[in-house]
């Protein structure tokens, strides 16, 4: 049994949702259906859930909606009318909106939640419509009676145990199961979307849930490329990676991925395939729990901008012992989550993310460091880039990091930081932001350019 | 003005008194002599500083301690009658011993303090002796009588500040002052030593107080080399480095300096020259503020091993606000200090001298960090080596991080971590201990066998 999600461009006009039918009845394993709301049609177009927050907020704002809602209503009415679709289900979704907008008064966040979850639900309804006008027994299910339950955490739904035991069941329901993604209900019937791009979240757990052979994510491309194709010109196709690569990577400038939708996925050891909607027979990206790392020790290159580091000194630091804990505690106490500490015997900087940091903010941690911790010299430093290689294959391998800096230093880009720890799934440069580009161009070349074979 | 300071080698006989008496005399600046107690003669000898420690254990057991008293004298008397002094300064060395040993019921650390202390005392009596029976104007300084004043930390004195106003006044005395090292008095006139080594720490601090145009340090060596000869054969020679990079060499396996002892000239900006007794025409090694960097952007490669690590693994754990500083937590608790802290995305190693642990501390370490971070691994490995290449010239330079990695691959030495903080003084490669010796040849010779010229 497979279980595939579809994303917002896969299911943004008719033309698209054909493919999908498509793609769902080519595989008499493909048993269950997650679906997003429907996305952009083309560059300026808007997406549905964002219409839906504007909607919302009118509502909250006591102005007129019938615009706003008119919006919502039409991108479905155009794919129900480009499906040859009853006008039905039209309505049936203009009812549902209508009545989750009568809900107003119950609580703005509750409100919020709720609006925006009926663009994943309605698509699911409309989805589920036309595969049964097209003779396919679809069904849509509904995550309160199948028991996803969440917790009451508005927005930030967190998936609670006994939701796997629930789901479970669905293995033994007919028929193609239709599921919306991105929400849940608490145990007392209420409406909790996750996170932003919850869609992979709803469909790593149902496939967790059923114990699927698959859970195949279709997004609009390929696959996950070994460097960013904004950077890189045509770079090579990933054709199988771990989730450890997966997680450092889309933690670093690889957009593919929502953060977290990988775990429960990941800790039953469901295998997750990367595929494209509009080429379906493309191989994709399989994500793995282990590999044959011997062929390609690197599996990807990426770099995220925007890092400031706190550089800190003080002679004879290393002997202090609650040294490191005690300027860690300043930082959490300011309310910051760091990235990296390296250490040198008598310094130590700590990085993180710029954008966390006002100036006022910045006088004030090193007046706190300067005088709790009565260092010889403490300063805030801006404009670094995190580039990144990551691949499970370097632990057993010589010469990574040589084949790394002699890349970088053939461009002439000179490197602030290192850090590479002992699980050794990655090595971090510190670099400045300008030379990001150039580096991550360069240690492509060096690692991916000989093969250009997918890498795998 | 200059201060030079005499260690034990350079003072454990005649002949090497002898020695120091003609370059104390071949230079009207040096003014002010710290001495130490006698060191070893010969490779199987006894330092006195060492029968002293004896001889207090033995007084403090309340054991017969006349031949352990007898083994001090004589290493003074040996020395007074090979310089053909009279008797007088070995009785009054004898009866000085005798009278320190008739304080023993005033409370054990305070007496073995006293004893240790002797041994500087006792021989700055002994070579401004000697050097009055060369005619020369030479005067023993007694601390106490000069206000080198500490804390009461037995063992570990902290010197004062009022200290420094005190000893300023040392340059208004006539003649050569002969200054013993390693101890000083609390305001309340109670004898403390230093730490152990402790005779460059008088050495530095006197130094300072006086404003020194230079701090002669004289050992048994002509310079400080950029590697360990034991490692290296015949490693170049180190001309002028900075107190950063000193600093830095002298904490991992380069044991020329006592750690502390640079401070006070460091935070004075007192020029420190490292010479040998033996050839005292040799240029030595200068330790400066500032030096050109250019030329050689690495100064040095030390080595250290025996550490351990501590590898946490924990999905999503750089989300977590706190994990970082809950986690040296413990480390602390436990009483440990650390070197390291490398991170990746979902993983952090703490690195740390692997004899702070035992098998049951490592267990019980385990157990805490499984329990109170709820992470998806915790394990220790052991048998790290430090390999840390050390120059401030490598901030401006690009490809030193190359040079180095490319050097360790050349001799498949495979790397576990890498740490290089923000301030480049230092790269520090994490590698199994067995490799660590063909990893400092392989750097040596990437980084200095080109010029075997002196580096400076």
């Amino acid at each position: 049994m497979k279980v595939c999600k579809f994303g917002g461009t896969s299911l943004a006009s008719a033309e698209q949702m054909q493919k999908v039918a498509n793609i769902v009845m080519s595989d008499a394993e493909r048993k269950i259906v997650v679906v997003s709301a429907p996305g952009k049609r083309f560059k300026e177009d808007t997406k549905v859930t964002d219409l839906l927050i504007a909607l919302g907020d009118k509502a909250l704002a006591n102005e007129d909606v019938t615009d706003a809602l008119q919006r919502v209503v039409s991108r479905y009415e155009q794919i129900a009318n480009d499906l040859n679709l009853s006008k039905d289900v039209v309505n049936i979704i203009k009812d549902d909106l209508l009545s989750r907008l009568a809900t107003k008064e119950e609580g703005e966040q509750k409100f919020s939640d709720l609006i925006k979850a009926s663009g994943e639900d309605n698509n699911a309804k409309l989805f589920s419509y036309y595969l049964q006008s097209l003779g396919v027994d679809a069904n849509y299910v509904d995550p309160k009676e199948a028991g996803l339950f969440v917790s009451k955490d508005y927005g930030n739904a967190q998936v609670l145990p006994e939701a796997y035991d629930h789901l479970y069941e669905l293995r033994n329901r007919k028929g193609i199961l239709i599921f919306p993604g991105f929400f849940g209900y608490t145990p007392d019937g209420e409406l909790v979307t996750f996170s932003r791009g919850g869609s992979d979240i709803t469909g790593s757990i149902v496939a967790s849930a059923v114990d699927a052979e698959l859970y195949e994510n279709f997004t609009d491309v390929d696959s996950v490329f070994v460097a960013n194709p904004n950077v890189v010109e045509d770079p090579v196709e990933i054709e199988e990676l771990t989730y450890r690569e997966m997680r450092e990577l889309s933690y670093a400038g690889f957009s593919v991925f929502h953060d977290e939708a990988l775990i429960p996925a990941f800790k039953k050891g469901v295998p997750v395939c990367i595929k494209n909607t509009n080429n379906p027979t493309a191989k994709g990206t399989m994500i793995v729990n282990e590999r044959n790392y011997l062929i390609n020790p690197i599996i990807g290159i990426a770099s995220e901008s925007g890092f400031s580091t706190i550089y800190v000194r003080k002679y004879l630091m290393n002997r202090e012992v609650g040294f490191g804990r005690h300027l860690l505690e300043i930082i959490e106490d300011e309310g910051l989550s760091y990235e990296h500490m390296p250490s040198g015997i008598d310094d130590t900087s700590i990085i993180l993310k710029g954008d966390q940091l006002t100036p006022e903010m910045e006088e004030r941690i090193v007046a706190r460091i300067k005088e709790d911790l009565d260092v010889d010299d403490v300063h805030v430093e801006h404009d670094f880039a995190m580039v990144m290689i990551v691949g499970e294959g370097m632990k057993e391998m010589v010469g990574i990091a040589a084949k790394a800096t002699e890349a970088l230093a053939n461009v002439g880009v000179n490197i602030y930081m290192i850090n590479q720890g002992s699980s050794e799934v990655s090595i971090v440069f510190g670099i400045i932001d300008a030379d990001a580009d150039k580096a991550v161009q360069e240690l492509y070349n060096n690692f991916f350019v000989e093969t250009k074979d997918p890498v795998a």
